[in-house]
């Protein structure tokens, strides 16, 4: 499937469940940053390239829904945290929005119990990053920015 | 399990996540009708008959779950959508308040992916209509119908 | 794949192994109105409506094969029944000859063993309606007439 | 399921397929006798109890189905061959016809291939009998006549 | 692992999807009682033990998430009901926090669905009772109160 | 493998466990008649046929295999019960006596849970008999006494 | 199934095999106290109730099936430790006394090895208490008492 | 095991069902010639060659299974088609006759559905020739004829 | 995918590991001719038609995957051997250099270990011939020549 | 895990069921050594080498437990024969008096029947000998006597 | 497991097989660009940062092996291609030297075949970067740079 | 099968992919000799009972097949590492020599990853010895030549 889009302007970031919580708790899993801290720095990255970058985080899954297919952007860097292995409704609702979009992990989701090994969104994707910190996000950041040029 | 019921006049229709979108985007699998425009014609259908119809859409499991048990009605019709395949709570509302109901699908989900074979609510609702388009819930609303006299 | 077809007359019916006794044994699952009734009941149907029904009833998978290859008509509403879990010549014989088809059941096959639960057509077919007694073959007449027009 | 019966007169033995060339080929497996000389056997017997004893070989899964549900019998014994582990059709006629019903195998199917190793009927039948050879036969007819005393 | 914990205050219980109707629907499976009577007798308890009982009941996956990870407690009991065997969100959430926490269900979950064997939070609790009514509920409290002496 | 055997005098019946309140409790699975009465039975026909037969019934496997492997006789009938699908033991020592054996079952084990579909023994045996009720121990006992002359 | 009774007198406590070493080894797992600590403390609680307490431990499958089918005994506590995962004769000897029964685990059989995780009786016992230590047969033990009034 | 035989005389070819509507339709899988124009090429081939080849085509299992066992022929060359996944009686059939037999595919069954993948027959016949249109009859027939030298 | 050539010259025969020792060992699986035997016999039929064969024999995954992709060729006829089962190298060479491909087997891999069924290059190759011993290689240079003109 | 001893003086060696009859039968699977043959060399070589030696033979799992955790020993060999694939009851005992294991077979088990291929011991004790007869003991003692030093 | 390390010097690249024809056959899935400019671009980007970066490409499984173990090197970026899936000797190389490593991957494997889904490395690196194209390697070395820092 | 053989004088001890490195890494799992030291201790013993010992090691799978193949002994013991589990290859070799061979591995293999449980020579050497560091080499050893004697 070809996918082609011109220079555009806004990138959405989506925090899934527990990720609120981030830099809090479980520090050598997940690291020690906020996510404020985090998103902080993606904002800041995406204003020097020109871009606009918002950011949301929900721990209901039906809410993500709605900002996938509600909201207005032209990129979409997911970490559907632990929706990533049961919600069909967000691949339904990546589907349907047609928009490039990158899934990241924070963690090495391979490590990790069994279950977290399959995942609902990457085959629908263009790419995965997992496993490289709050890097993982900000390299989705260079290339949905790189991909956009 | 004996089921019985007198003739009575509500039925309510639910649809799943992402059905608000109907009609916008994917036309080619969900065909090129707007969710609004699907209900004014199955109300206009139970007003031939004689019967109040209620709709309902929600993103969000929760919701879906409470409007199934919180509600007064007699009859159900249920396009559960993504939640076909993941939802044990929306299958535990449906036992609980035993109500005749009927599960609707847009598209085949047999030509789909793997996972949308499973419903997860087949084997405790009355029976299933699947992949007629628009014609799945406009039949279902005739059996809900014809079942009530 | 598209599919479109002209207005045409012809609607043909079939009934798989164990049908001819519908009535007869088992109605707590099956109902109690006999082949001959339900036969009579879709041809007035269809007659209302300006199309030809044939009906045919086996208990040989090689007859009901034959049946759908060599017969001539426009549509094809089918019950395999037993057939339904293990007949991939069945199967064939409904790819090779590309009618629009809908599939049906009287019971609720969830419900029932677990190997009922999986059927060699439904992913070839149009759609599938499930566990509305004979209310599913006269479901699926409808579908047909509307679907042709 | 509680099951009763008075005392009655006819018992019907079916045969499946390649059982019509009994003793003619693969005499280490099936035994050196043929299926004229059992059923005489099997008559001799019945006779001796007073009981009718009918005997039918097919090797069409249609036939047998036909057969089944449409025979007028009180007790059926059954040697389903190779249809033992594929045939849901002949499942379903033996439900339908609700008559007491023995399984039974010449070989011991449990010590041949892995698919042998499934029969679609044994959890529908009073019992089963395997490996005796034509014992397995004989043995079958003892206990339809003691349990119709 | 090794977990110690001085005495303290307070207990919260969770109460999953579907709980707000019990004592009112299929009490053959869950009881009579309503979900306030069961609360009152749990509270009523903790205080004779000199202990703050908070209850929660919702049938959204994202507020249970987010009441585990916002509130401040140090004893967690929770009936996950549907979720039990699909959240993985809820799972990460108890995860997080690391308060022990015990998991209780009213009935026994072996006897029925297959699918209702199978628990995503079973190994990251201290224990789990099932099947024994409010029961469950009770003894969980008496080992809170118990293990936090 | 070729078996043959001239006339002897003694077959062995064991009964496996929980076997010894047979008669007592669950009689609508089990029938109503007692072990000894039944052992009874099975000794008087073996007397008019000119045969000694010994019955043991033990719960321990071990003491099963030991019966098995010290023993002198020239026939064995077996009802390993619950040990049949999970004793690698007493297949081993049926293995090394090498002796013609028959496995009975009193109840169809194909009605009942799934797990007991297995039989650790079936194709090591001569062949089964399941289902029959008292009967499975005397048509299996006919057998020995057939084979034999 | 309904199930009732009027209060009785006495309730039988079974320990599986290696739990007669309890307290001397592996207590990171198990805990420290001995098995006679923890029979002493079932027995003085029981004792406070008004009720007489058996105990019994054996590492022998044979063993602790006789004792449940020939001892008498109004309510049973069994931790079948090993043999839960892998005894039908314990399961078929529970079944057939049809006496209220609860399965308790001592440590958290869901955080250990995977063949763990199955228990062959989990669905024919009222309900089941794990991973709270001694904790585990003390609840039990207030379950029993409670039930029976 | 060894299999020799000497030169003879007659080839006998199976068509399996839906062959009979070769060349008619799905011409993109199957090829544009029908069976007539293959049957005669296999002909003339056979008699330039000295043999005598029939050919035959049936829907029917049962049929099939007694043309394989009822006739006389020195070679078998087959396409069981839908057959090939389902039928274990015709693999008893040709097991029985033991005659030199070749598997013959049109279409390469391993780019198709899952289910096509598995053949009954494979493991007892002497090869198969998948995949290359009518090519996989002809060389199916010099090898025949090669084997036969 | 549409395939299409014009008359070529070159056919390079791959013969993967083990095939060296061809006619040396295992005479009754593999016959009783050497690879040099093999390889003079097709040269000849393919000289005889004007073309020209190169044939090749690795023990080395590596090397053969080099040969696929470094040398000028116009048709491949490949016996990967026990690479058939495990080298997805050799897969990816065959995909990445679209030349029409005939997978072949000296022996009947359906009659040997579980772990010879799968292939992981017969969904990518035209067709595949197996069991024919030499004669697998003489007919897959009959097509390669047959497809060509 | 570390784990390191002092030298010590007794080795136990533990045969499970139906190795009491070595030699005796089945001599082309076991060898035409007796148990007490054996016994009598791995005492001998046990003495040269300054170590008491204690055998032990049971048929019964609870013996068998009973006998490693109740004795005073400082390695132990064990061949669990038909336990080995079923006792978990074995298991725990060698688990919870941690001492240093080795596992022995007489017979190659991936020879044999596909369930003897799983050991459930095999991950926890130090190492595991198979397939070299009574040497597999000897090897076993050899590494005993070594890894003491 | 903490990983913790100083500035270093060298990066090593590896490509797996197939790769060194990049650009030249299947585009429209790996790209336009060669594995020539590929490597200049990392080169180039590596000297800005004051890296030096080693290139290497095979498709021998050893020669990959070898090089991961033998050369001096500080963190490892790999795209071991079709051994992603197959090779334990490569998962046993990286583990044995201990370097941080990426996995990358040029396509997004998870849109492929099903077998591409099971990396044998993912649960032992650092994280993984799949399906961004040549983005992929560069988005690692930016990594690698970040995470020596 | 029969194997005999008389007295011979050269062994072969093969080692697998990343053997060259013993000692040197992951020591706590492989022991802290290095493959020098074990060959030179292999070879004084072979030396003392009078047999040449030649030792070869590689990470190739081809060059393993063809010193399998190739060499002159009489004996082989192997340890494949990562081949183990792969290699189709390396098992084809071991049955086309036909040589008396013992698998053996430095550490327990059970005690690993799952994949690692699964040998593909198991079923065709003598026997196997896992889990003793250096002595399963030296064990195999003493085995070789006890075994010529």
């Amino acid at each position: 499937m070809k996918r082609s889009w011109k220079k555009k302007n806004k990138i959405l970031v989506i925090h899934g469940p527990n990720l609120h919580i981030l830099g809090k708790r479980e520090k050598n899993i997940y690291g020690d940053f906020t996510i404020s801290e985090l998103n902080l720095e993606l904002k800041k990255i995406a204003h020097q390239h020109n871009y606009i970058l918002e950011t949301f985080q929900s721990n209901s899954e039906g809410e993500i829904v709605e900002k996938i297919s509600n909201s207005n952007y032209d990129f979409l860097i997911i970490n559907p945290a632990a929706y990533t292995h049961t919600s069909v409704a967000i691949r339904d609702a990546i589907l349907s929005v047609e928009k490039p979009t990158i899934e990241v992990h924070i963690s090495n989701i391979y490590k990790r119990e069994e279950f977290r090994r399959k995942s609902l969104i990457s085959d629908i994707v263009l790419g995965t990053i997992t496993g490289l910190g709050k890097l993982s996000y900000i390299l989705a950041l260079y290339a949905a920015i790189k991909l956009q040029k």
